[in-house]
């Protein structure tokens, strides 16, 4: 059985007829290091073989194809290789949701340039000679200026580097990837953003939590709870709806403003909430409360990010009971009016 | 390059200190065989074994652990195993966007429940022995009903097999998990969800279009533009406010009425919409069009399902440009009022 799966993941993993390629590959070192004297210049140009259209024609046979496009290979080999940028998505912490294309990328980079929140585990896929540089928003000190992220984008990729951008989640969803995006292409730099697995639908499949649903739930957000500014502009009349369904992302930090301005626009105190703290990491937390109960809930529980709020799902509405995994929140009467109950707030099974 | 490309990968998706683990399983396999006469039984002893706490017990060197454990497991190892379902999103069509968790998986499945969104190369990942079973929802018939599809999953997981059930995508975003997840834990079937990059995250990648920027649109919504009814209730007032982004899914054949109610609801007809057909396929189509002219591109170029229609999003609200392989389509003058222009419509460059 080891080797069973040990031979389905090689097999998955590199291309078919990959003997037809090494030999073809083999029989073409010398040639290909005479021409192309540059170490870099000719890492590049293996990779372009090994990938692209040379590739193709020696798997399928086509001889004169394929000397054609070495021929005019080993002559644009020696320029100096233009350098890239993938914006890859790294998913919410796991490795194991990382897709093949991110690992891929992460295999063929020279440079790292790393948020804060990608797990540590998905750097083991990197090179080992892959310079790794840290620009996490750490909210403790230490982050880098978006401005400064993008400066060493574009310099890495100038002097004709494959970087990889590692984001949390997916690049596009509360990822900043715009600004970067916008700072490569005015230099004229080649970009590919990879799209990873968000937070919301990761720790929606961790605890089991359906976010659309035939019958009712036909429209799913995510929203943003921090702003640089503080509580951002929502319209939160939308939100407030009974048959509204959505994730708040980076939103524990402001837990009673969202809470505040849900119940101002409308929102029933009653809403299900479900908070998953470190969502597919080994101390992921969840637990189900209420909008009522929701800054009562951060405080008592001490939830931190990363963490997701879930508003407006609940189990119950898709048909399905709540896992054993996820504990449930309810805040105890207080003191003044219920006398013989005196803790704040408990987490605890459902009865 | 090609030897570190294939080491990198290997070494990637096998556990660390295979040798170690490798020799002990060969020490035990008689063992093993003697206690264990059901070969399906045998299997997944075999997995939990290499897969559990068996195989840390071995790695951390703690020998009487890893005794006890195996002792317990050689016990219960010859009762009939238990199967279980896992939902795999499967991501919206390139197999390089598959996790490594649903590729694990999809090796281990003994049963493959396949939706018609799957792409085929996809199931090249699975053993070569595991039963595969066609149920996509086919528009020009050939569809299985939902309940058909549960009875088969609770079937095939209590005779004891690994179900792989595969969605595109995200099995959570409109993709029906609830009614399969309900009757499997009706049945006290163990269920698993491995998320996938939705379709939406993954469109927007294709063609460089941000769903969320830090300036303006802090909240991205996915809704579904078909029912088993037809047109969906949503609520479309707020989908047509200024500051709405969202992307419909399964919504081309529908495209006039959500034109229709859009622009009832008060949305601009120069609100910005991308078309992206087929996304991540090898004849995936992209074009960027307005409200206005929505239902006329969709009908003149011929636009069908798998499509995302996002709206309300722009690449120069991001600060970017349009991307080459994103065509821009705008509906010619109709020759009643501009008789010099007849042809009905054109997709182009932007000029």
């Amino acid at each position: 059985m080891l080797a069973r799966a040990i031979r389905a993941r090689i097999e998955a993993l590199l291309p078919a007829n990959l003997g037809t390629l090494a030999a073809r590959a083999q029989a073409l070192r010398r040639r290909v290091k005479e021409a192309v004297t540059d170490p870099m210049a000719r890492r590049r140009l293996w990779e372009r073989l090994l990938q692209g259209p040379f590739r193709h024609a020696v798997l399928a046979g086509a001889e004169a194809e394929a000397e054609r496009i070495l021929s005019h290979e080993l002559k644009v080999g020696q320029r100096q290789p233009a350098g890239r940028v993938a914006l890859i998505g790294c998913g919410p912490g796991d490795p194991d949701l990382l897709t093949l294309k991110a690992l891929q990328h992460l295999e063929a980079a020279d440079i790292l340039v790393i948020d804060r929140l990608v797990d540590p585990r998905i750097l083991d896929y990197a090179r080992r000679d892959a310079k790794r540089i840290f620009v996490g928003k750490d909210p403790h000190g230490g982050s880098t200026a978006q401005s400064e992220i993008n400066r060493i984008l574009v310099r890495e990729a100038q002097a004709g580097k494959l970087v990889a951008r590692l984001k949390g989640g997916d690049p596009f969803v509360f990822g900043r990837a715009a600004e970067e995006m916008g700072a490569l292409q005015s230099a004229g730099i080649s970009v590919e953003v990879v799209p990873g697995v968000t937070a919301a639908h990761a720790c929606a499949a961790r605890v089991g939590l359906p976010v659309t649903s035939r019958e009712r739930m036909r429209q799913f957000s995510v929203v943003t709870g921090a702003t640089a500014k503080g509580m951002p502009g929502l319209d939160w009349a939308a939100l407030a709806a009974p048959e509204a369904a959505f994730a708040v992302y980076m939103g524990v930090g402001n837990a009673s403003g969202i809470r505040a301005n849900l119940l101002s626009a409308g929102a029933s105190p009653a809403t299900p909430v479900v908070i998953v703290e470190n969502g597919t990491r080994a101390n992921e937390r969840a637990v189900a409360t209420t909008l009522a109960d929701l800054t009562d809930c951060v405080s008592q529980l001490g939830l931190h990010a990363p963490a997701v709020i879930f508003v407006g799902l609940d189990w119950a509405d898709a048909g399905l009971a709540r896992p054993d995994h996820v504990s449930a929140y309810r805040r105890q009467p207080s003191p003044h009016r219920r006398a013989e109950e005196p803790q704040p707030g408990t987490a605890e099974a459902r009865p």
